[in-house]
């Protein structure tokens, strides 16, 4: 039970409801700041706005799984303005709380440089459970982007990190000929294991006329001007790595290849799993940290 | 090699294109009607109206998969006008005159009653075939229509017939839990063997508060309202029955459960897939009878 903490939670989207619904089944205290449009009949649920909040007093402060701006700006979904967070506040709390966001930005890590700040979103687990929505929602862009089916269909996947190897192996599930190109021996070996198809980084260009879905998981310059040179015009590349992406979109678009540049979609299409994996790992994160 | 034979194509949607170029590629003598917003520069490929052709030289008339209306018409997709077949055109072809059709009403049973009139979309293989793009479509409908995974959500199918049983493996593939309603010990037995868990139809009912989405494929009522009363209100049903479909859809309504009638789907989102199936069944199906 978590009744002796103060918890402020500033902006967020659908999924921070989960965050809120079961920080406060805990029976934290929670300032929100950033939800005036909703209503909580708890007693233990308080709107604030950052000028109110007794900073001191806090054990926690969550932010949006994006963190702030370069600017320190959160845009809250479920309120007009926008906030700022500024470093002030931070030095205003005391020494042990703990500042928890998705992802962090230099500004954020700047500002927060005396505190301990938690990115959730780099934990394996929390990465591995995303992936799973995820997949799904490429699975999803596969199917409607195509005028095939994905049965059948020969499928790149780049890269076999915790992204990687759920999207290659949901695809194969669905009955996709599914070739994973990687680097090193052991992925290779793993990939073979599973059912799929090894190949190197360098064989992506000479396969890739047989490609149908080039899914891109790496986040630097793999899908170049010579791939996609190569590709089929009715091809589809989805690139699930972090701006600005895998791919060379302009090449992509000289060749006519449908691209889909498609991130944050657990949030997306799967909101409530993924307010739930948030709101579990916070939960087990506090316990173990507070 | 199909050049002796003179066959009439009326109407058809895109799948359609794939049939006229297999054929085309067998170097039949192809009369189209309803398609004069496209152009083909074939020489065997020739541009008509119904008015103008010469029923008594055809050795088949391919309808679009849907038949003719009650009143006999056709709606094209790449011309304005509708078309009308009538029972004189069809006693005009010789006896030998094969028309081919998706599926047939009794209008078009009876205008057809002197000829022979094949059914395609009856076949077992086409069927099977037709059903990896339905039960696709069903999964992306359910990534899009929920607020959470398909990976780990309670399905429950109902008929294991060739829809249903590649429904439910593909949705047990991508991690569902996925029960299936059957009637008779066979098919239970072999629901057990592919690792899920076979029901009755009876315990639809008893199984519908734990189910988070229903798929029917029989279409007979069985998604009653004695169910629909048992289910969460977040729950999604899918209809992939022929209408009116096996859902009471009143009662869903009534109370506020999504529901999805989702017919047709091969053609709406894999029609290069469902096109080709068409036509690699047409084409085995006149070398067979022409």
């Amino acid at each position: 039970m978590f009744n002796h903490l103060n918890i402020l939670i500033i902006g967020g989207d659908e999924r921070y409801l989960h965050v809120i619904k079961e920080l406060a089944s805990q029976k934290a205290t929670l300032y929100l700041a950033g939800f005036d449009q909703l209503d909580f009949s708890d007693e233990h649920i308080i709107h604030t706005d950052l000028s109110s909040v007794a900073f001191e007093k806090l054990d926690a402060v969550i932010l949006p799984v994006t963190g702030t701006t370069m600017e320190g700006k959160i845009k809250p979904t479920y309120a007009n303005a926008d906030i700022v967070l500024t470093k002030d506040m931070i030095n205003t709390t005391s020494d042990s709380c703990v500042i928890y966001t998705g992802v962090a930005n230099s500004h954020l890590e700047e500002i927060t440089r005396n505190r301990d700040l938690t990115r959730i979103f780099v934990r394996d687990d929390v990465a591995i459970m995303n992936s799973i929505p995820t997949a799904e929602a490429t699975l999803k862009l596969a199917i409607e982007h195509t005028d095939r089916t994905v049965h059948g269909a020969n499928v790149c996947v780049t890269g076999f990190g915790r992204v990687g190897f759920t999207v290659a192996r949901l695809f194969a599930n669905v009955g996709a000929k599914v070739a994973v190109a990687v680097r090193n021996s052991t992925d290779m070996a793993r990939i073979k294991e599973l059912g799929m198809k090894p190949i190197s980084i360098n064989q992506i260009q000479s396969n890739a006329p047989e490609t149908d879905i080039i899914i891109n998981t790496i986040p630097h310059p793999v899908i170049d001007a010579q791939v996609v040179k190569q590709m089929n015009s009715s091809a589809l590349i989805i690139d699930l790595a972090s701006a600005p992406g895998g791919t060379d979109f302009a090449s992509a678009e000289a060749h006519r290849i449908k691209t889909l540049h498609a991130l944050g979609l657990p949030g997306k299409t799967a909101p409530a799993t993924a307010g739930e994996i948030i709101a579990k790992t916070l939960v087990s994160l506090i316990k173990e940290q507070l």
